[in-house]
């Protein structure tokens, strides 16, 4: 059977003559990169065959000199009869990045933790966590009084601690003995009270007052967002993110959703999430802050609605297929163990309610940590990570939409695009149409790729300087030497080429297909967000506040985000960026029981709106598609620009 | 590496030198009698070495003939360097006999449990299991009407059925979207509620109302008894029975302790209990019945403190060590897919209530079963299984104690001593002390060993016929051609022998060792009563009634129970055999809510008496190890006897 050997990684694998190249790739967990999850659409599962013979065919996104130097898409490709050597071209520049877990310093974090918390003071919420510790020194057992070892535990929590009923799930009960023993009866008791019934779910050794941990999570469908905290003081203790693993499997929710449907597909998607992205990044933080997973006995988690369905690992293909039905909205009671997650087996998994198909509790929880429910302003809330959703209200109403963006904010889909991770272009100026960008790089001195904001300013630069036109497409007649045409006829700009950049294997660009595919995707933000106000008889200028979440970066600049038309042409001082809100609103659920019950108040109170049956979306929608709208009398302040 | 082959199974397994035979053949799952587990004192574990070297020793258990035709003690055997064949030589007579299943006459039963049931009733119990079935109708989903499936059901659930609060747990969750729409969304649901709340256990598609299942269990130490219920009828529709595959790691519960103890003896025991014994009862009574796992909902098990330890894999050795504390007396909410339980995943698994670390929960079950509680009269209920507990008591108050009888009433630690199950004699009746005793077989044609009652019958026949002595010594000077003795002095007495029943193996006798044995046996329960009544200050002549209860078999001869001194010299009239009625309290638990109550009451107001320290036990016991006792005057009617 013929030979496959993936270089860099120098990992040879066997394979049967016919297979697809992606599908051998991923069997033995090796990363190419395929947004479009093998739809031949996207073109970034390009490898190279630098040796062997294979049966391949001419694609939109390969170029006859790709062609004639062996580059083929590996979800076009299949093996024939002989082995074969696959150069994985893009696994600097993309995959790999994509998926390292980075650390993130606590310190940049903690304020904007602590500010959030401090709200809910504001706010006559009360801090304090679902889990309760206590040390209790036990009598020795003896033949006087040799009641069991259940017994004994239960009636000194009844007598020292005040609970009528005392509850322990098996494997505690299969721990408890050996504990109570190695602790001489000495130990401290985690549980988890209600009224004068608890539920314990941790013994240890001693006096461990001081130790309980809990984890936030924010499941992206590109980026895995982690806190670990320290429940009593609610500081954060370690952070870290990582690309969702799952993206080999589809860079959005649809690609994933069909290849759950596949054979295996679910258990690989959930295994991907967990172990393979949620689990090391935890990993990770225990190692940095010396925290054994033991000690890990709280856990929130917000995603959207195919994300949830993922993680727990229940089949999503309903949502995707009219009439989009998810299995369920509120997760029911889960425990890690039945996860796997690297945490306290006994850990009870709390997920941030849903709203709707397409409004995960991502957005719920983004809400929560926004407080727009705590006033009367009128406020936008757009959450710009993969896909797009958008929030209107405030004390008196919330309504939500979901627009149908793709991944395009997070970089997908956008042949340079990347999260924002070490090596991301995050802002670019141009000041020269024939020059070289000034470009701003996260964490590293050599560009991998662009991410949400970088695109935003190489957009509006490019619009600004006229290397584009208001339908996004590049003005090739002046000859400008960073413009290329391929042999389709489609023209890419390029934003720091290999000459420049010794260090980097491939330029960072972006194509006139990028162009297209991000300005659908800002215009069915900016729709969405027409719609749904106007759909209460309001306009934009009735906005007091706009707040925008997700992972598109700390370096947005709202200047260059109205110049584009992703966002409305309002006085700039009523935006403002809030970051990873899902990731700071499942930390307030750890942190506060009356935060959860508020969260679950918001996930019932929302309205959602489809805008798919709203009459007035779809021509909301083609007239947005256009540098900053097709009607500029909505942008009058760029009227200098556009004059 | 030597090889070891196994006969007649012809199994054949790779060894190491200096294992010991007995662990080969564990590690295998080949079973070897071992009563003792390994501590040589048995001699049931006795093969023959039919080629090959081994190392091995004389020992009590073995002759100089049988040494000099190859017979070894496997547990005091070990491989050398070259290849052997092992001959299994009791395979035949008790070890896989008695680990056969039987399928039980559901006819014979049928009347018992509904009587038992019906007194149920007689005492304003309601009659009426926990789980609840109904058959909704729920209306399609479509784009007007897309809430999610879990909140679809949760209002039919709610609007249709008037539960407020709907759960389920997850892998509820996993199936549900299959199933609603399998069954176009017209289901039965399975539900277990309290109050205005229920959890959703189980969905099958179309209107399954009357299919609703229960497993009722008694875990003996030595044999397993299971009933499959109709849930809504109560009726039996399956009954079987088999050994405990734990008895090769041990015929008695310390023995089984001290096994859990070894490296993966707790998971081997508990494999041994599931896996090998519990669930191919449960595959054999669903073939029978055509009932599918899915469809069996309800769960009740009964077993001694130890057993219901290993059987939730809970480490048992602090129960036989000083101060003798069990882990738990009543088990936490359980799941059965946790245990591995082939019923339905969802199925809770109720444990009766242990009363103390050797009272357990089929002394509990029994107790419920006798209605002892029920009414003024002063009854004695022993348990005759492996070991023996005594309860004293009526309406008022319920006393108990456990006697330490060891396994011998269920036929362990007897040469020819097997469970009561087919092969096995169950009456004895000597016409003639120098004849063939005429016996009564259970089942099948020829006897394969001999089980309690047979025993009991066996005992009080030699000694009316003089075979023995009061001190249970056989009487070797008169020339009986059954009587042997071999060359350490021990004599044994010949029931039947190979040459009157050509079909068998090995002769079925009865050796002063066993003798010894068994007086030890009837001793520690007749002892164990009296101290327990006195104790109150009352007499055996105060009893009105006793209740015998136990594996030791339907034949027990009352009569013949009072000659030996197993029971006390009172009016005949006042005894009766009620079968296994731990099994039968698990059947009235799993039907009757009301029963489970009186259960949980019965466990808390049993008052339990640590034999070991009451002060006059030893010198009853000392006094209760003759035949029938030391104090003849106790047994006034068998005076013409004891002349």
């Amino acid at each position: 059977m013929p030979k496959v050997t993936f270089l860099p990684l120098n990992k040879t694998v066997i394979a049967t003559e016919g297979d697809l190249l992606i599908e051998v790739a991923r069997k033995h967990d090796i990363f190419i990169d395929a947004p479009c999850n093998g739809s031949k659409t996207c073109g970034k599962c390009k490898v190279r065959i630098s040796s062997g013979e294979v049966y391949t065919q001419k694609n939109l996104h390969i170029t006859q000199e790709e062609i004639d130097n062996g580059y083929v898409l590996s979800c076009d490709t299949r093996i024939k009869s002989s082995d074969i050597t696959v150069e994985l071209i893009n696994i600097e520049s993309s995959a790999l990045n994509n998926m390292q877990i980075q650390s993130i310093s606590t310190e940049r974090d903690q304020l904007i933790f602590e500010n959030s918390r401090k709200q809910l003071i504001d706010n006559d919420m009360e801090f304090g966590t679902y889990v309760k510790k206590d040390y209790i020194e036990i009598g020795l057992p003896n033949l006087d009084d040799n009641i069991s070892d259940f017994d004994r535990l239960k009636r000194e929590m009844r007598t020292k601690l005040g609970y009528s009923q005392v509850f322990m799930r098996l494997p505690m009960l299969r721990k408890m003995p050996f504990i109570l023993r190695n602790g001489d009866f000495k130990v401290t008791v985690t549980h988890i009270p209600r009224g004068k019934r608890t539920t314990v779910v941790n013994i240890e050794l001693g006096n461990t007052l001081d130790r309980l941990f809990g984890i936030a999570l924010d499941i992206g469908t590109t980026s895995v967002a982690a806190s670990l905290v320290d429940l009593y003081s609610g500081k954060l203790i370690g952070r870290a993110s990582a690309g969702n693993a799952q993206m080999k499997y589809g860079a959005d929710v649809i690609n994933r959703i069909i290849y759950s449907t596949k054979k295996e597909g679910l258990d690989k998607l959930n295994e991907a999430i967990i172990k393979d992205t949620i689990n090391p990044l935890l990993q990770k933080m225990y190692k940095e802050a010396d925290v054994d997973m033991e000690e890990v006995i709280a856990f929130v988690a917000s995603g959207n609605t195919t994300m949830t369905h993922l993680f727990l690992g229940v089949y999503p293909d309903f949502l995707r297929m009219e009439p989009y039905i998810p299995a369920f909205l509120r997760a029911p009671f889960i425990q890690a163990g039945q996860l796997g997650l690297e945490v306290n087996p006994e850990t009870f998994i709390y997920i941030a309610p849903n709203i709707a198909s397409y409004v995960g509790g991502d957005i719920t929880a983004g809400v929560l940590a926004s407080y727009i429910w705590a006033d009367s302003q009128n406020t936008l809330f757009i959450d710009l990570g993969t896909n797009g959703e958008i929030v209107f209200g405030n004390q008196d109403f919330l309504m939500t939409c979901a627009c149908s963006a793709g991944p395009a904010f997070e970089g997908g889909e956008i042949s340079s695009g990347m999260r924002a991770a070490p090596g991301a272009i995050e802002e670019v100026k141009i000041n020269d149409l024939f020059s070289a960008p000034i470009i701003k790089i996260i964490g590293e001195k050599s560009p991998k790729g662009i991410c949400g904001s970088g695109i935003i300013d190489l957009i509006a630069e490019m619009f600004k300087n006229k290397i584009i036109d208001r339908r996004g497409k590049l003005i090739k007649d002046n000859g400008n030497p960073r413009i290329k045409v391929d042999e389709h006829g489609i023209g890419s700009y390029i934003v720091a080429s290999k000459e420049e950049w010794p260090d980097i294997n491939e330029d960072v660009c972006i194509t006139e297909v990028d162009l297209d595919n991000f300005i659908r995707a800002k215009g069915a933000v900016y729709s969405g967000a027409a719609t749904l106000i106007s759909s209460l008889g309001m306009s934009f200028s009735e906005l007091d506040r706009v707040m925008i979440a997700g992972g598109i970066g700390n370096s947005l600049d709202i200047e260059n985000s109205i110049i584009i038309g992703l966002l409305p042409d309002i006085p700039r001082d009523k935006f403002s960026y809030i970051g990873n809100s899902s990731l700071i609103g499942s930390y307030l659920t750890l942190m506060s029981e009356d935060a959860r019950k508020k969260m679950e108040c918001i996930a019932s109170q929302m309205t959602y709106i489809e805008l798919s049956v709203y009459p007035s979306y779809m021509d909301e929608f083609v007239s947005a598609c256009f540098l900053p709208h097709t009607n500029t009398d909505d942008f009058p302040s760029l009227s200098s620009l556009l004059g």
